[in-house]
């Protein structure tokens, strides 16, 4: 299971500010939700505002989620062996492109852009460990887990997970069908486990321990 | 599905050689195939010989295989969310452990950790991409793929897998059960897609695209 402690210990996304001292002036580019993001061999992006849904496409037509890229996170083809591999803004983003050459030149970059890939390392893993679940119940209780660590928000009421994600992504994170998540969060939110707000946002009390 | 020409891609195992330099007269330290790595919440082992396999158990009592770490590859409590941990070493291995501090506070150290922990996060996420294949059979063979990619070596007849894993060890590698992974090597034995050497290595005949 996970540890809910770590989320203590990750980093603090100081990524942004160390790239906007390196790289003073330099043009990030933006997208709104939903859009998909265009990928090259050679470009690592970093998250700077947002989050970034990364995922790939089965023959059968299932998507699965692969990762979630939150502010810092690095993500793009160079750090991927997967085809397809579809980046979508989940929320409105500004990214920063770095060629593969423009990190090995420069160690500092480098470090940066090394730690915020173990970051990235632990979520892909948690996630992996997720897809073990047998049971859908557990499997949709640590994914929200994982959500709360990486994109939860404190808000008065508990944890709000920051991004909104359709029943159809949760289901096709966990490997079940919409009908079935909805029922399920239908189930945590009778027994008081989960708030939904006013915007469908979901919030995880205070004090639940998934 | 896996990009096998992203194999010619992965960064030469040249950690180690820099480690050696770095710490020139350092003690490594060994393990026997079989044995239970310790683990320490500070430290990061990275591979300097052999094969090492990460797993985590559930209250069910599976078992789920989580990645397997090969020379150069770093692994250790600091670089995962996930509790319980298990490093076991499926060959004879020998592993340098490194301080999360020794590392921060050398951007050359840090940028060579980076590096490799790229190569574990691409092997995580394709484990994850395989754990969303809805047929048995798919996983199976996207598992061969990567087995092939990361712990590969070319002989006369293909490809062989470097590490021996019993056919429970795919199993739960896959989410199914050791009679299936045996039915479907069986299968693709006959079909002529895989060889079982006399050492009970599996080798993925030359030309054979799973």
């Amino acid at each position: 299971m996970l540890q809910s402690y770590a989320s203590r210990e990750v980093t603090q996304p100081d990524l942004r500010q160390f790239l906007e001292e390196l790289y003073h002036g330099r043009d990030l580019s933006s997208f709104r939700a939903g859009q998909t993001i265009p990928m090259n061999p050679q470009v690592v992006w970093v998250v700077c505002r947002g989050v970034v849904q990364l995922s790939t496409l089965y023959q059968s037509g299932d998507e699965a989620l692969l990762g979630l890229a939150g502010p810092s996170m690095p993500f793009g083809l160079p750090l991927t062996l997967i085809y397809p591999y579809q980046a979508t803004a989940l929320s409105d983003v500004d990214l920063m492109g770095l060629t593969m050459a423009e990190i090995d030149q420069s160690p500092t970059l480098a470090q940066e852009i090394g730690r915020h890939t173990v970051r990235r390392l632990r979520q892909t893993e948690a996630m992996l460990a997720m897809a073990g679940y047998r049971r859908v119940e557990d499997r949709l209780r640590q994914l929200l887990l994982l959500l709360q660590m990486e994109v939860g928000q404190p808000v008065a009421e508990g944890t709000r997970i920051s991004i909104r994600l359709t029943h159809q992504h949760l289901a096709s994170a966990i490997g079940t069908t919409r009908v079935t998540v909805t029922r399920l969060l239908g189930q945590l939110r009778g027994e008081g486990q989960l708030i939904v707000d006013a915007h469908r946002h979901l919030i995880l009390p205070m004090g639940v321990v998934l």
